[in-house]
């Protein structure tokens, strides 16, 4: 319990950290300054995917293939870190991925329904990074988005980058 | 397994962030510079702290002394926060307590033994403030220092501060 708590913790305390540096002393933040938190809390949070996979995958056998490796990263890898199987994977076959998780476990502690809805992408830049950083020490790079419309439940969407 | 990795690197993404920032455009750091640093996180450390003790002890009796609380601490504290029992706690009866773990979570993937001893210091501060944010939230002030002789050993020096 305190273990997963920990972690939660640790998150909000970062996110909260991060925004408040960049808008040290400015009234209120432009969408640069949002842009800047976003892509240094997706920095962090590929490393710390790339650090988790590799110990994760250290005794899997190799994957035969992209979907093999996203039916991964949607089961065994999100069970560690997220604390649950995503609930639902769809895929269009050219390399565009639609991860749904219906309550995901970085938003259950912050609201369940519509309210606080415009402060739900500070809470997934990082998760995003996680995911972008696991794909990437498995072979593949890719784009990650997030998109929530009723918390906790939220959608992740991949598009790998063919080289 | 992954789950406490994720705190573990999550962790060191923390503290090199703050210390890059800190440190930007500069050759090096000085002691001010580092006294920053070793603030921001410990103040990080203090409210994650205060979160946890606050759901451990959700159904816990109350404490009957100060000793009470400090064994909480290293029992049932310690174990969720930093996966093992402190090793020896002591104390002056004065309100001075040492609490030593030889095998300190954070710092076994450090380094064993002396090397990067210098290093140790950035990795602790957090965990400071863990313990003075629990500690807090039971009812004492206090002060709380950290200090290794040997890798991945770590003693924390908590001075109860009386009203």
């Amino acid at each position: 319990m305190a273990d997963e708590s920990l972690f939660d913790f640790l998150h909000m305390e970062i996110v909260s950290h991060i925004y408040k540096e960049q808008q040290s002393g400015k009234e209120e933040m432009d969408n640069k300054d949002r842009a800047v938190c976003v892509s240094v809390l997706e920095s962090m949070g590929f490393r710390v995917g790339q650090g988790l996979i590799e110990r994760l995958t250290r005794d899997s056998p190799s994957f035969k293939d992209e979907l093999d490796v996203m039916k991964f990263v949607c089961k065994d890898f999100w069970t560690k870190v997220f604390r649950r199987q995503v609930d639902n994977l769809r895929t269009n076959h050219q390399g565009t991925y639609v991860l749904q998780d219906n309550t995901f476990s970085l938003l259950t502690q912050l609201s369940n329904g519509k309210q606080y809805l415009d402060q739900a992408p500070k809470y997934l830049a990082f998760s995003c990074g996680i995911v972008r950083g696991a794909l990437s020490n498995l072979g593949l790079d890719s784009v990650v988005t997030a998109e929530v419309s009723v918390m906790p439940s939220c959608k992740f969407q991949v598009v790998v980058q063919k080289l």
